[in-house]
């Protein structure tokens, strides 16, 4: 049985037509020199979407959060400081996973639904080896200015998470400071969920991990496998790794080349405008929302479940009756928050509308 | 530019047509209801194609090789004795993975191209935590007797890598003693690559390592993710751990589905008999066999290139000229084997006779 979604929630979102096409051509080796062409090409495209000219740019095989573990397993040294500032759900997950490679870690909390104080960041530690920071928190919809994060990082390396802002919002990888960044491609990019793209500068290179304790995600060894002479404008000679995820590279490719193709800053817009739209809408539906004012995600809005409304009913209602998904929240606002997406193919007006009239509807019969 | 490829190589092989349209249809929310029964059915299906009644049994949201790092990482504990049979690339992986794990490493050499000395790797220590061994070696096309490591294992568990015999030979994970297996999607079971197909059984599950180094690949939170509680037959309530891969989930769905209507002896017999009438064929023209006989692998075939004769020119050739990519050779054989898979979908007579054809074609112009 085919079931047909609007995805808003937190992601996946429903992928561009043209990155859901892309997983139905005929499949190549994974060392075709026309794939490797596939993968040249997605590295440049990635380069584009992250604001960086690093050649260590490429799509790991595997999803978002597994790029949040390449990060720091190949940056954290036994004992090293890793200050992490958490105000949500992937501000914890990365504490979590830091301190497996055996950080020592400084998180400085924050209350969910604000963004990252700068200050108290910079000042948990007098000499961290790495800050880490959520650009876009999934779990809360808050943006945080990672600019003024890099602007006072001093000799610390600064590990970003981007999984909901790249595509979707501005990123400017090297102009703000970000020495690594992972990110996802089932969100703004409008591509199915498999890949992290993923970047890291020489700084944070020269610095690595020599022997991590990840074989599947070692950076050394993942060089030779996206062809990393090529991309500096060597040779391209390929060393085989794994097998890459042939299908879901291409699908990427697509993605990406449409994305470029419209231009990252009418992309910018379109997801404003959209995010706008919904965000206006429901606070004239009376609707309360949850992230601080001035720091909300366009991509990705939270709102408050009404008083008295069983939230994971409406959402239940929104699937069934239209086939629409909306998230619940995450953590401790599972029942009392819903994250609405519209991120990607979805940041369109008509999927603002179709949204907010659907949830008008359901909730007057709630 | 699409193009359209017989994948004759060591894999990927080219997806059966229902993995293929799985991919093109529309993404489902990773925790919607319908995805959550395409996820239980997949794991159900992965029980029969493993031969185990494991609980835990799960696609790994990444490529076959992390597959191997997820085997390693829940179940060295620091200082664990592995003994690794090494007859071939991914043996010798296998020592690299659990050594970054903490293993103390007892590799034991074979010659390549021969199957794994049950004898000899039973003998390498009086009392390992863990024997590892390769049951189809992708790098030399040959099989080795799982069963009689099973038989033979003592306290140690038995941890096989599957990867190009999973819906291609006979394999039975419960009857064999196989303890923990990884494999792909991409070799017969006739899917794109970007997924792992595990299992571990409760023998293993109970010694596993608490908290991994790995979060991405950790067990003990995977279980929420594929509601193992479900699979055991209880309420199947779900834990977020990660995006699973949806699109590839459907797709491995999709594929084992094929391969299940079919029967998995009948699917067996069918690489049998591709396999021998490629080999049958290869001998016919006078080309010689790599892997020992009586261990050859019908999936994998591997062959010496004929002295004189440029065998990356060769493959260069069927590559341009018909669109049929073979392998070269793993590690020291790099330019004196070749690797031909007739795999999934490929596993058929006109394959056979297609790629025996073109190289005896390529060969008389060689």
């Amino acid at each position: 049985m085919i079931h047909e979604r609007h995805l808003f929630g937190p992601g996946p979102a429903n992928p561009y037509p043209e990155a859901t096409a892309a997983l139905g051509r005929p499949l190549l080796g994974h060392l075709d020199p026309a794939f490797l062409d596939v993968m040249d090409a997605t590295c440049d495209q990635l380069r584009q979407a992250w604001g960086t000219t690093s050649a260590r740019t490429l799509p790991i095989s595997a999803t978002g959060s597994a790029g949040m573990e390449a990060a720091f397993v190949n940056t954290v040294h036994p004992g090293d400081v890793v200050v992490v500032a958490v105000n949500g759900l992937f501000g914890q997950r990365m504490c979590d996973v830091a301190a497996r490679c055996g950080a020592e870690v400084v998180a400085v909390e924050h209350e969910w639904g604000h963004p990252v104080d700068v200050e108290r960041v910079l000042a948990a530690h007098p000499a961290p080896a790495i800050i880490a920071a959520v650009h876009a928190e999934t779990s809360t919809g808050v943006r945080s200015d990672i600019a003024a994060l890099g602007a006072g990082k001093g000799d610390a390396l600064l590990l970003v998470d981007a999984v909901t802002s790249i595509g979707g919002i501005e990123l400017r990888a090297d102009d703000w400071g970000v020495d690594v960044g992972y990110a996802g491609t089932q969100k703004c990019l409008g591509v199915a969920p498999g890949l992290a793209p993923f970047t890291i500068n020489d700084r944070a290179f020269e610095r690595r991990v020599e022997r991590p304790q990840s074989w599947y995600l070692d950076l050394g060894l993942l060089g030779g496998y996206v062809g990393e002479a090529g991309a500096a404008g060597g040779s391209g000679g390929r060393t085989y790794h794994h097998t890459a995820p042939v299908a879901m590279v291409a699908s990427l490719h697509a993605g990406l080349t449409r994305i470029l193709a419209e231009g990252l800053p009418a992309v910018w817009d379109r997801h404003e405008a959209a995010g706008r739209q919904l965000q206006d809408g429901l606070e004239e539906m009376g609707l309360e929302l949850f992230a601080q004012k001035g720091h909300r995600l366009p991509e990705l809005t939270t709102v408050r479940v009404p008083d008295g409304v069983d939230g994971a009913a409406v959402r239940r209602t929104l699937l069934e009756r239209h086939g629409i998904e909306i998230g619940a929240g995450a953590g401790p606002y599972a029942a009392s928050v819903w994250r609405i997406g519209l991120m990607g193919h979805n940041a369109r007006p008509d999927a603002a509308l179709l949204v907010l009239s659907a949830l008008r509807e359901a909730l007057a019969s709630a």
